[in-house]
């Protein structure tokens, strides 16, 4: 112990030599500092539904202008939400976060991410990243969708066009299958969501004889079970994780970024099919996690895209999950 | 490692005879998914100020009571603001997390972690992370002290009790410095932290020669500037980190968590030296940023401990930065 060391000399020497260095060149310039590795940290992030273990996976993100995003309502009314969450307000930063949930049993993933993107692309992250979190795709047991836009079917397929997931079944509800595989519906859809027709045919072709049609509210697996949310398409769905008293919910695109939809749910958004709809089915799966507390993942919250809603107002704040180094 | 081998081959067993059972076994339980690995992703996270690389690094957590930590007000009232921000109501978790700034010429540190602790203890994990992050700490420059409690001067030694920075001058507040290195103030120090007067000589003794007392209002180094917020302890000092127009401040323990005592900066706790001149610190500095809209870190933020403050009531309300893989 240093104790040892006369501690009234050693402070007084210390004081003394403290004031000699103040005006002392020695160090203010001493070393150019090496430059910091500068790379992010991986994105995931970890944490326990009762014995489930549940990784969020950060696929990148995408940018795009905020004026014209929200249909209903001005561009400056748009942009005070925004400021008030301390985002930018001309461009909106829109993150992907892919659910794995590992019941022991089976590992279950939630959504496929962007899949194979162009160099220099800021999302296609997720491959990249479960592999630091040490998951490999081909132990992935069950694929369940929430619904059929590119940016959640695109890591269905590798870069050859085959399973990214090899050993995977495919959980669909049966209201997105029918609708995206039907090109009957097409003059019903958006224009902006008509390609969603032919994408859906090829990234799920490699899963033939390997898809299951799931029912509104049924149970994908012990301890998964549908809810219904659509509007934002079709056949959208959340997902409702148990196991015995722990609850969490994957909440896919009840809304977009939190920070603007939860907190103004009555906003409609370019991508929603049906906006009517899909309000109603945010307000219905945001009031029932929010009255529950309910812990609750998000395709595009911000990473690591967990957290709880807080009713706030005519809408809900997102809180975050406190960050832990235990599981 | 015969043991993970055994535990796996008993898992395939296990899938195997459930696999008899399933009425769709192919998928249902083709395969028991292998354990994730269980590790937590690694704790620090980087973001630019101008053109100065932020780094925060995570030293783990620690964990007490609620009850007994904040003295100026009834437990109930207490765990309505933790519940809240859905953080635990009978155990609050202190988490501890290092700042670095990479200014091009210099490699800051900001506070030095718990250091050396014993072995299953929840902190003490800022080593490893450096490695993570890719931070020699025989790199680091300067090492710039907020005040001189033991979870933020205890890293500054290693497990030999030598210097854990061993090119790096100190730069300490002079009117912290003074405080605890004259043991006549002991009797004038709460019970509580008398421990630090010898804490402090046993930290700073291998450092003889290279600390460097610094003034209130004093330009540590060229964009860090020192901006006195004392009561937490007599020299509280937080740091103003600017390149041009950039700016964030390390707010230090301006504030322990800010869900509870941002959002109730009236809340005296255990820990605060002079309880009223830390509150008027803390409104004085949150007043700060939140009207200049500054970045903040703080070392018991949630991590990665960065974000802005917002006005809200009679306190504040802590915004957490938007994640981004992209520097």
């Amino acid at each position: 112990m240093h104790q040892a060391f006369s501690r009234r000399a050693g402070l007084a020497g210390l004081a003394a030599a403290a004031g000699a260095l103040a005006l002392s060149p020695r160090f203010a310039f001493a070393q150019a500092a090496a430059p910091a590795a500068a790379s992010q940290a991986p994105g995931f992030y970890r944490f326990k539904v009762g014995s489930f273990t549940v990784t969020t996976v950060h696929d990148g993100f995408a940018a795009r202008p905020v004026a014209g995003f929200v249909r209903n309502a001005p561009l400056e009314e748009v942009q005070k939400v925004l400021a008030e969450s301390f985002l930018p307000t001309d461009t909106i930063r829109i993150p992907f976060t892919v659910t794995f949930v590992d019941t022991g049993r089976q590992l279950v993933i939630f959504d496929t991410g962007n899949g194979v993107t162009p160099a220099g692309a800021t999302n296609g992250r997720m491959i990249g990243n479960m592999r630091s979190a040490g998951i490999d795709p081909a132990r992935v047991n069950l694929v369940v969708m929430s619904h059929f836009h590119g940016d959640h079917i695109g890591g269905l397929i590798d870069a050859e066009g085959k399973r990214a997931f090899p050993n995977a079944e495919v959980v669909v509800p049966e209201v997105e299958w029918r609708w995206w595989t039907d090109t009957g519906n097409e003059s019903r859809s958006p224009e902006g969501q008509r390609a969603t027709f032919a994408n859906t045919a090829r990234r799920f072709a490699p899963y033939q004889g390997s898809i299951r049609q799931i029912a509104d509210g049924a149970e994908v697996a012990p301890g998964i079970r549908a809810v219904a949310a659509h509007g934002h398409t079709p056949g959208h769905t959340c997902y409702l994780i148990a196991d015995g008293d722990a609850q969490a919910m994957f909440v896919a695109d009840a809304t977009n970024r939190p920070e603007l939809l939860a907190r103004r749910p009555d906003f409609h958004i370019v991508f929603d099919f049906d906006p009517a709809m899909a309000e109603a089915s945010r307000r219905r799966i945001y009031d029932r996690v929010a009255t529950d507390r309910i812990r609750v993942t998000g395709y595009h919250f911000p990473f690591p895209a967990n957290g709880y809603m807080a009713k706030e107002g005519n809408g809900y704040r997102f809180v975050p999950a406190d960050w832990s180094s235990a599981l």
